[in-house]
């Protein structure tokens, strides 16, 4: 059981579950007629479609049976883009999925990915919302206030508790649900834990997930989960799996524009290099402020060397002390950022962060680890990485630690990754303030 | 003091707050440079810019004294948008202030203003968020997250604790604070103790926010609250004022639409009429599916006359035992909707719901309360009330069931808005289930 933000969520063994009674009868009436569609769910071709009136319900006649999926209230509705003038140059729906759908992060997320801000205006979206058996109730709050919200792009709105149904066909896999670290628990039972969960998940997606998926772990340990769940995907390019650390890099290009007096809008070229935990490294020696070297802005040297990398790793735990939880907007936002920043082309000169597979990386860092670097993308779904990058033996000496540290990770995890036993010796709590 | 979503907010008697130690610190450095511009606070004219390099921060020299206003962290930089190519067009900023800034609701609405979703991408926004004593606090963790997440459009963000101060030249002031009903609280009681808050905000309002400034009242009973507030603002428009009633008018479009087995986009001309309070009338007359009459399309006359109205009512409760929570996400959703229909044309044909002032309504229903009826905008921030109505004896005995209601809870607050003792009669208990 994995528990996020107060409510159970996001996994369960492989397998098929029962969806209880009271959901399951929400959706009878439209679902023994529906149409079968190996893809697109609920929509159903013009041609097709025979209209019924009962005096209780239109609904669409077409072959049984039942699909075996979850759809949910007014989303178990067909509906037909290509019938009305103002979506039939929609583009084709996208497919996401949201583990730990019942929590603060994707109370906020979703309702992002509905509004159209991310994919753009001409573009539907299938939510498919991954929770347990406990969260089970709340997912049916979440995807109420989603038919209430009236979003036009969002068509089609699942739940359910086993990733082999709702990871079916998706093109991208928002991976928040995970357990949270209790009291007293060691990051290396933490690793063991989560990281079965998102084996689990890897495998899950790696069955039923479109061959090309987007995954971006969110879930902490984030970057050693993201190794995991690849090591269980081999069908999957290894390249199309992310741990954020788009948040780190937020608040970083924050902290420095702060610091120069300036509007965070003028700060670029920010790298997090590494592991999302206390030895991450925000590289100011590659930031850019207005187009000029950090270093050139801001002249106070100690305070970049020692105190900017702490002020941004303390920023979650300051929040927790003002604002009581922990920050589920602005980690909703940075996940916003990560996607929007494969989707669409990176600004000249700029790059963005994210935590990705270091197999032929050009930085010399060891390979087969998922470390936080610079990437571009065309906005198509893909990145490269960033070639124009400075290096010093000051950032050089912080990374290799944050690689040491990944690389002590990946041996807790060998037993869930095919690689053997595993051998767990992590010295530090590097668990990051404010974190779960 | 005021409690939302657990946490204190909006209110506190006029005149001038301090605010602790640790926020003004936060920008004593810069503010004390602060040019003194009497409209846009943190904005500096190119010619006006003297950059001074001190090692520690670039900042702004220019005439003391510092505002009064407070800003926060990076928001109290200075920015030039005529300087940059990407904000040279942008409109003129825009002020918004939101009462009970540190509860849910506006947790999730403050990112969905900041992200331009709701006035465009080419309107810069400035946010002012209302606190009490005990939520400044959280106020600041709201800030933070506000700045981690990098909005382009968000330009300014302050946070205080005295209307006076907070609703100085705001365009929009949304109206979200409130006192939740105690436990045995008669709706009398909530009345009279929002009542007084309304009546505060009105007459800070009426002082120093925009001539033309809009007002949207969410703290409940908010038709009557809007009513004091409005009488405590005489120099400001009575048309400004608004009770949102736009969350029911979105449940009663997706009830309707599950109904008839279609998506909730083919339904349209959805009233709300009346109080936002178990009296409120979703009207299934005028409303209509795929441009056809409700009726025609939806055939059981029983569930439209009996069972529509109530599972629009009972949808906050339902949400309440799913969720565990109370809808701030399709709340905050809905507020940003009754927004968007105010700066946007209204489409052909169609309208949308707000508690309005009744004044001169060509309906019949008495003057002077605040009333949830059918608007059509321009897209200029004004609204006229839509004249192609059709009435039943139906619809309109439970229309004036509303009024009857409002006329009461009016007696009730006759020591608040100036029209002498109070007298209040109210017979039965007529909150939304999951409504604080």
């Amino acid at each position: 059981m994995v528990v996020m933000g107060g409510l159970s969520t996001a996994y369960s063994p492989a397998g098929s579950h029962l969806v209880p009674a009271p959901l399951a009868a929400r959706c009878r009436s439209v679902r023994l007629l529906r149409p079968r569609l190996a893809t697109v769910r609920c929509s159903v071709d013009a041609a097709n479609k025979q209209q019924v009136q009962d005096g209780a319900a239109t609904v669409v006649a077409a072959e049984a049976p039942a699909s075996r999926k979850e759809c949910f209230g007014v989303f178990c509705t067909t509906y037909d883009l290509k019938a009305d003038d103002e979506t039939r140059s929609w583009k084709k729906l996208v497919k996401i999925a949201v583990s730990g759908a019942a929590g603060m992060i994707s109370n906020h997320l979703l309702f992002k990915l509905a509004s159209g801000e991310v994919f753009g205006q001409d573009q539907p979206i299938a939510l498919k919302l991954l929770g347990s058996e406990r969260s089970l109730q709340a997912l049916e709050g979440v995807a109420m206030e989603l038919e209430d919200s009236l979003y036009p792009l969002l068509r089609e709105v699942s739940i359910g508790i086993d990733p082999y149904e709702v990871f079916e066909d998706v093109d991208w896999a928002l991976l928040i649900g995970a357990k949270p670290r209790g009291p007293g628990m060691e990051r290396a039972a933490l690793l063991d834990i989560n990281g079965q969960i998102f084996a689990d998940q890897g495998k899950a997606l790696n069955a039923v997930a479109s061959p090309n998926v987007k995954v971006i772990v969110v879930g902490n340990p984030c970057n050693t989960n993201a190794l995991i769940c690849l090591k269980n995907a081999p069908k999957i390019p290894a390249k199309n799996f992310h741990a954020l650390t788009r948040l780190d890099e937020n608040r970083a290009k924050c902290q420095l524009a702060l610091k120069a007096g300036v509007f965070y809008d003028k700060v670029s070229n920010m790298t997090i290099w590494g592991n999302h935990s206390t030895t991450q490294v925000p590289d100011f020696l590659n930031a850019k402020i207005d187009g000029r070297p950090v270093k050139e802005v801001i002249k106070d040297t100690k305070w970049l060397e020692e105190e900017f990398t702490i002020t941004v790793q303390k920023r979650g735990g300051v929040l927790i002390q003002k604002w009581g939880r922990s920050s589920a907007a602005s980690t909703a936002v940075s996940i916003v950022d990560a996607i929007r920043s494969l989707v669409t082309p990176t600004p000249e000169g700029d790059w963005f962060s994210s935590g990705v597979y270091t197999t032929g990386n050009p930085y010399g860092i060891a390979e087969d680890i998922v470390f936080s670097m610079p990437c571009r993308s065309k906005g198509d779904g893909d990145y490269e990485l960033a070639s124009d990058v400075l290096m010093d033996d000051f950032l050089w000496e912080r990374i290799k630690k944050s690689e040491a540290e990944l690389l002590a990770e990946k041996k807790c995890v060998a037993h869930l990754t095919g690689e053997g036993n595993a051998f767990c010796d992590l010295p530090e709590d590097t668990m990051l303030p404010g974190e779960m």
